[in-house]
């Protein structure tokens, strides 16, 4: 698999076509088939008692994926997620960040399949994992 | 089942356990093992092209799924969703709202079970469908 | 949506292409985006204590999920499962079949998305519920 | 985590309480948190075309999810599947077993949280990903 979008080209296109969000996220790494996302954490993800919101540990899951996926294919901003899985597993620690990791289990013609760890950042055991797929849009010239 | 929380009871509630994001929801309509929820979409929900955001949806499933919970069980801030399986099977419609019908279908001792599925207000085909699970802490006197 | 084929017809299609299994289902009733199947249950789906095993209960959930996209795009064996996921709720009872009642939620061009309730026969509390996609494979003429 | 059950101690738990199925699995190692389990492909896990059947592979991440449980909190016949989520990724090889490698994500007072990768024996890419949560009875002394 060759990377087709590095970080700083999936970054870019992040802030291009997720505007409102892409100052959450910051793609730390990828390699074929992997990628590692950070989220950082402000007060908007937190819910009472200091803990991560469901809802961004979905988005950042989702966001991981998703970006993994086009640095295999190229930008696309048309991939839509179709399912995932997510199990909470642990409460995300206070004051520091999350990190997701992602792996790609499969890159076929119109699906896309991940898997995905969250951890609080520093910590050894999970605070969650998603399963996501996506459907790409049928590719020029594929 | 008999309703311990009817729609102005967690209304009340979720302004008191999650006030940053109650204001985004709205508790239409509460009977024994089913509930109505709106999610008053505003720009803050919204991708490019006006479609509602993966992390909008799934947040909507979530509070209506954990609110039905409570309508059954009464104010247990602390019931934590452990899983949630999600499909997004339409493009939700623009300048609408969207709308969460949940069921019940389990309620033991240490879990609940339901199903959630979101429509676009007005629409007859649901924009998505989800599965969640919520671990129920111990209660006095149970 | 119009149904392409009825009970008899996928009866007899399951008798063809999966000629190891078909004894245990049969198609109860088919409706536009509905359909109830039967697990006749016997020696071989129990576990000890006369309860039914899981992996047959997500062999019902998925013939039935798999029976009611066929019944809406006509035969076409190599519809396949991508996904499906499935809580177990309830222990089943002992000495009655297990009846799936399955909803078509989405049948797009490459994917369909249903969802099954299982019940045990006579009772009103389901024991399982699953939610499954099937790949479509590309059609002739679409 | 010590290990309570080793390989040889699961397989004869397994032939105990699932003594109809038992012959169809094997425990190949057990590494804390870990479990590789091999399905002896026979005749009647198989579909036209030399496949595999959807729910033999369901049958295999659900036994080794159950088995790697049981390694950590030992022999306990009443722990239940109450969560599936399993992706189908590509087609098994014809002739050769499925070997499943599991780890242990979670084990908590009440729930265990698994991820369960199947591999075509020889193969590189996985032909299913499966995670599983399982309801653990109260224990003695817990």
């Amino acid at each position: 698999m060759v990377i087709k979008m590095q970080a700083e080209a999936l970054d870019a296109f992040m802030h291009e076509v997720f505007e409102q969000v892409a100052e959450d996220f910051a793609v730390e790494e990828v390699c074929p088939g992997e990628i590692t996302v950070r989220l950082r954490v402000t007060h908007k993800h937190l819910r009472p008692g200091g803990t991560i919101s469901g809802p961004s540990m979905f988005a950042l899951a989702d966001v991981s994926a998703y970006l993994m996926t086009l640095a295999m294919i190229g930008p696309e901003a048309l991939a839509v997620t179709t399912n995932c899985a997510i199990d909470f597993m642990r409460k995300p620690a206070a004051g520091v960040d999350l990190i997701a990791k992602g792996r790609l289990l499969k890159l076929g013609k119109v699906l896309s399949v991940s898997d995905v760890m969250l951890y609080s950042e520093g910590m050894e055991e999970p605070v969650a994992r998603a399963s996501l797929t996506y459907a790409i849009p049928p590719r020029r010239g594929v």
